[in-house]
């Protein structure tokens, strides 16, 4: 039987995400973009999978450095999320152009200041899953920023799934 | 510098997930539980990232059969993710003593009749992830049942992440 595109699509954004800045660093390079598709995976050694595109910019730093900064977006970043989202072929440096605010890691890339919180995680394996690659990733460092609420994908009105 | 083991688990619980049954079938034995750590991986094809914890009853099942079907929760199902979250050991075939309607599906497991949609997935590969197992998999089918909200785990006062 064929798969039912109009149903898959539906049912597919009956999940439910929350949004996060990912940052990466390497050779004093820098990125930064929104993730919507990512989970905690296991509680013992804590790990977190991330999938990101194959064409995203930011990839390669992560590659390249092994490791990757998750900063979950507080409930009014609403606007910061849609233009992290954005590419950087046509936002340029987004830590520039957006004039970020960020902290220094201990173990890797530079965090989002204004976010709830980070964790820094280190890339255990690499995975290829059809347009993209999952990245199981182990967490070494994390603080904590703000105790607000974080933005869900689903009140920013965004439609990452599908 | 070792990992704040407080900051940790406080920024873990910043991430935002939905609730959903997972169901699988073997040889006549079924197996449904409640799942948070999942994840949309990828648009083309549909793949859809699920981590199960290795003592997981329904495990060998998906395993053995290669399929599972992801029911999201409606919003008002609280009690049943809560009473799905238990496990087989103690609470028997959930299909029997929870009393549980389900809806065949075409390729695979029994899902749950009351929940907003299924879709059912075919395992493409498995990953191992600490204390856990990491299902890729695809999605083969899909049906739209219901287009109310879905269950979220804030809103449930569940806390199975950190």
């Amino acid at each position: 039987m064929p798969l039912d595109l109009d149903a898959k699509k539906t049912v597919l954004r009956q999940f439910s995400y929350g949004l996060y800045a990912v940052t990466a660093e390497h050779d004093g390079e820098r990125g930064i973009f929104t993730v919507n598709w990512l989970s905690q995976v296991s509680f013992d050694p804590p790990m977190v999978a991330v999938s990101v595109e194959r064409d995203s910019s930011t990839l390669p730093l992560i590659q390249a450095s092994g490791r990757l900064a998750i900063c979950p977006f507080t409930a009014d970043q609403r606007d910061l999320a849609a233009g992290l989202g954005r590419p950087r072929s046509r936002a340029g440096d987004k830590f520039v152009t957006l004039d970020l605010p960020t902290i220094a890691t201990a173990a890797g890339p530079p965090a989002l200041a204004n976010a709830l919180g980070y964790v820094v995680c280190e890339v255990r394996q690499e995975v290829s899953a059809g347009d993209s690659i999952v990245l199981l990733t182990e967490v070494i460092e994390a603080h904590v920023l703000d105790d607000g609420l974080p933005l869900v994908m689903r009140d920013a009105g965004f439609r990452h799934a599908g």
